[in-house]
């Protein structure tokens, strides 16, 4: 094994139950060692994303017995080899990693990644604030236009269009063509997506909300929605659409069970589907993949940009996800991992 | 055109608002005159379907203003035909006839049909009663397996099993070699259904019923449901199957919204749809339809037979669908017209 200057303890964020932020604890634990064909990625920052709030709270897809290290996704560098070539090959370079297969969570100052899938060389280019950011949102929202244009649409709708995803999806469908009809919930977030050159935006709280979204559907032919809230949204989106629409539902912001009018699905020929990005990648053909990844990152300077609101060390990682529940669409909130 | 002895009135069934059975009165009107490519036909009987409930009530696809004259289908006896070779062709035929279309519903003393679509040669074997309803249950059920078929499912779940439609799904299935997870409501339903074969049928008002459903459902590898029920149960049906599985939505007999859970959606790859009888056969190759129908018509006296527990004149129209309302699954309601 290779190794550049690698001290025996790390700082790991623990979380001890399922139940959110507060279940959260600041651990020393022995830095590991990569196995064959691993790598250990000294880690730089790591986002706090929804799908991070869903698993602190035990909502996401994988659920592992506590006590767990959280984080889907981050940046680093790697610094250490276990046996193989590919794992040599990364020793030395800046690369993003995400949080699931080999070694876990990556709200850790140190973390095994294996080389098949849990890393992936960063642009020189690239910072690695922005780094820590270029898996799970550029390649949903990439997965969101590539479905979008796959079944013939020009025109989408996001609910949550404020978000950080929903602003990625926003540019990168003005870039290809595609018209978005923007949901969010305050006026201050139609502001933001109007400033950004939105031509769309309503506000789901207003009076005559669902009359709007009516018209605004049937005069772009909106026909496909990607709803990040569920609860009764879910319904008044695939109501306001035409005939023969779909909703993808990628999160539930409102951690309420979606609605939906039974008349919509029989006599509309509406449907309701889901979205995850994990399963989405797999189904892909892994040139594919990696065209995306690459093209993503390219990307990420413009299109796929995220906006940085604060960088907290991991060490105040409660005070963070606090700051970043409080106000989700004013831009991430960064761990800092030492 | 031809005739064969006719009167000038009739006795037809009109809704007067979409409130009900309440909104209904018996009235007298002028007996119509088929034009081109239509036949005049004297109704025999016309069945109460779950479709015909939600149509008083306005829930249906198609909401003409009110006054209509209501019945999805029916049977009779060509008595008149307007110009044209075929319409000719039907005259004197005993015929299925649909309530869409040119001549609307079939609740009617006679009722004026396009042969394109409107009216179906019977089997002289079958009679006016069977044929009466011959067209909406049995191309349903047919579809149902015929989607099962083509998506590559063995087995099948359903709700609200032991309607008339349910019982005819299970037969036509066990036919077909498809295993059946039935779901009702009541113990005499258990019953009914275990009498005729039934394998799995489990009361969801029962203690445990969840698990028992997702056992049932795993055992079988049970990845389609057919639901009539909405509300609750949706959701219920959708996590008790394996990942990868769907619920299609047909009826709303509780009269409530779906309930979905998100993570059912995005973290299983499960998804909701809906299915229309009209738009499916509209969708289909016209040479299929027209072997369902001649199969389905074949397997009436067997695998497609609907039981009938009344007959009702239709001056009494309200007791009829009050009856229908109080006990739905013991058995079908006809409306005799004269």
């Amino acid at each position: 094994m290779k190794k550049i200057n690698i001290p025996d303890n790390m700082t790991v964020a623990v979380l001890n139950a399922y139940s959110g932020a507060d279940a959260l604890s600041i651990e020393q634990r022995p830095i590991p060692t990569p196995g064959r064909n691993e790598v250990l990625v000294k880690v730089a920052f790591a986002p706090i994303n929804p799908s991070d709030l869903a698993t602190l709270k035990g909502y996401y897809g994988f659920k592992n017995p506590t006590p767990i290290v959280p984080g889907g996704e981050g940046s680093g560098e790697v610094v250490a080899a276990g046996p193989g070539v590919m794992a040599n090959h990364f020793l030395g370079k800046k690369v993003a990693c995400t949080g699931w297969g080999v070694g876990g969570g990556v709200w850790s100052e140190y973390v095994v990644k294996s080389v098949k899938g849990g890393v992936l060389s960063l642009n020189k280019s690239l910072s690695l604030e922005q780094g820590a950011m270029s898996f799970i949102n550029p390649l949903t929202a990439s997965a969101f236009i590539d479905i979008a244009k796959k079944e013939g649409h020009d025109a989408i709708l996001l609910t949550a269009a404020a978000s950080s995803l929903g602003q990625m999806v926003n540019r990168l469908g003005r870039n290809e063509g595609i018209q978005i009809v923007n949901v969010v919930r305050r006026d201050a977030q139609v502001d933001l997506l109007k400033a950004q050159g939105a031509d769309i935006v309503l506000n789901s709280n207003e009076a005559g909300f669902e009359q709007q979204l009516h018209d605004a559907c049937h005069q772009t032919n909106t026909r496909l929605a990607y709803d990040a809230v569920a609860g009764e949204l879910t319904n008044q989106v695939l109501k306001a659409m035409p005939q023969n629409s779909k909703v993808i539902v990628y999160s539930s912001l409102s951690q309420q069970k979606v609605q939906l009018s039974p008349d919509q699905l029989i006599f509309e020929n509406k449907m309701v589907d889901g979205f995850w990005l994990g399963p989405w990648i797999s189904n892909q053909n892994l040139i594919k993949i990696m065209m995306l990844w690459k093209r993503a990152q390219k990307q990420i300077p413009n299109h796929l940009k995220s906006e940085i609101r604060k960088i907290y060390p991991i060490q105040e990682v409660k005070e963070a996800i606090h700051d970043y529940t409080s106000q989700m669409t004013g831009g991430k909130i960064l761990l800092r991992m030492s």
